[in-house]
């Protein structure tokens, strides 16, 4: 058995499965692993270094891959994007701002555009701006985003974009998840989290650790680590880490943060470098619960797959009267 | 065809569909409404009125309802409990709080004990205290929730208290959420927003239209309404709305309120009576750009069912190979 859909079709997958582009976590080996295996996987080329999505690129070999990127970083600097269209991507995948310049630069390339929004409102935009996929990101997402949640989001998009495909992102990290985005009328998933417990993942081994035993009820959505970072995001876009006492205390206190804040940047500095991650952000999502061990991506490719077409092939409770 | 499932069985139902009771707008009727279409009708006693608690029962007539209550209301006054108890009805249904005591009321009662909770942590708590059947909730509720989100919570819900019966709450509003939330591992569903929206409940006709008419991008989960109807609920526990000026103002200035709350609280109540609902509160949840009608709530059970029965009974993409 197999899930087809109109993503696998579309880039020739055996299952509908894609890696969130995580920035500085979904390198090319982990996006060439999930590939390989049927998926599709993006390179985070997020935060726009050149420097890193050239030697990411690299590292993906001659597997399929595709490019992610944070929209208002490119809006800063394109050379990122220009050296990853140069490289005929199987697909690039944009996020976090609406503009229809950039998009224009992928779809002119001919490489399939994967738009990722937040809201329905961001979806006809995406639609009406050259989006071969969209996907729709709820707010139970590690790493940043928004304020929808992913199952009433996910059919409002599909409703609005028809028939372009659309992706459920944001709290799925199993094959129960998939075969529900299939439910709401995604055509695919696509998942973060679940990756960057991965072994391939460029995330910290006691990062990927601390995501194995966590609880999705030990989550927090915030601005605080991207002050730590000194990245300036914009509104309404904030990330999703585990919660932990720095995030805690600076999250209750914004301002209180402002008078600190370089000595509480060199300490959570401090902290990442030696890979003190009850201090550091573990990037994460609310799916922690599901996530219970760190294999290779392409086991988590076949195992997710598998769940989803048995949990569809038998509907629990469907009997015949 | 039909979904019979652990919840279907337990209460003798044609459909894995449970009315949210809604306090002051699931009343007897409404409730009845969705019982007699082959769900679980549950009236929304939630304030612990006993009036309005014993006047709704009587309007149930003899169609089969259960009960739902704020637990930390009931911890102020059980007045209203034991009347429900009395009436003998097919379930109570406890949300917002852990109360051991008063749940042991319900099952020594002999009556099945629906707890909702918003987090593993509380599901664990209540699958100790006797509860038959659990609602996971997620945020995206319309009407008082907590944090975590419906997609997620679910799975790790049902694992955690399997074998017990889990319902999804939040987001859910077509057959879609219903077949979705099957995938998930849970028994049913437990619908609020939808039914706001139907022909029995007694939410102010003007509030169904704007509901009818709202997009799930423009709801907001705050505190301000509730300071405004003067409930002082309990941390974590806030509400979800459709967002209107009113909100958007004292969302953003919680200070700013204290200062003109006795003025604000008046505006609100004229608004409020007056059927003036680009100021007063439409309770509403994510799930609002699914929601484009407000029929009786007996078709919208036969609807959601019809829906989930014909998208679980052909996978989409699930082909032999």
């Amino acid at each position: 058995m197999a899930l087809k859909t109109a993503f696998t079709e579309l880039f020739g997958l055996k299952h509908p499965i894609a890696l969130a582009p995580m920035a500085l976590v979904a390198g090319g080996r982990l996006a060439a692993a999930v590939s390989d295996a049927g998926g599709l996987g993006l390179i985070g080329g997020g935060y726009g270094d050149p420097e890193w999505t050239e030697r990411e690129i690299a590292a993906a070999g001659n597997s399929r891959y595709g490019v992610g990127f944070i929209t208002w970083k490119l809006q800063e600097n394109i050379r990122a994007l220009e050296l990853a269209l140069a490289a005929n991507p199987a697909s690039i995948m944009l996020s976090f701002a609406e503009d229809a310049g950039i998009a224009r630069r992928v779809s002119d390339a001919g490489v399939p555009l994967i738009w990722q929004v937040q809201s329905v409102e961001q979806a006809r935009f995406a639609r009406d701006h050259g989006a071969a996929v969209i996907v729709a990101q709820g707010s139970e997402a590690g790493g940043h985003g928004a304020a929808r949640a992913t199952l009433p989001l996910v059919p409002a998009v599909v409703d609005a974009v028809a028939p372009i495909p659309v992706l459920a992102a944001g709290g799925i990290a199993d094959g129960r998840g998939l075969a529900a985005a299939l439910m709401l009328g995604a055509a695919g998933i696509l998942a973060g989290s679940r990756f960057y417990a991965s072994a391939e993942a460029l995330s910290h081994p006691a990062a990927k650790q601390k995501l194995v035993a966590a609880s999705g009820d030990h989550t927090l959505r915030s601005s605080v680590f991207d002050r730590l970072r000194r990245i300036d995001w914009p509104r309404p876009y904030d990330i999703r880490t585990l919660a932990n006492p720095v995030l805690a205390r600076w999250d209750a206190d914004p301002d209180g943060l402002s008078g600190v804040i370089d000595a509480e940047i060199a300490a959570f500095e401090t902290a990442r470098d030696s890979g003190d991650f009850d201090h550091a952000a573990v990037i994460a999502g609310e799916a922690a619960d599901l996530i219970n061990d760190a294999p290779p991506a392409g086991e988590l490719v076949a195992r997710m797959a598998a769940e989803a077409e048995a949990a569809l092939a038998r509907p629990p409770g469907l009997l015949g009267n």
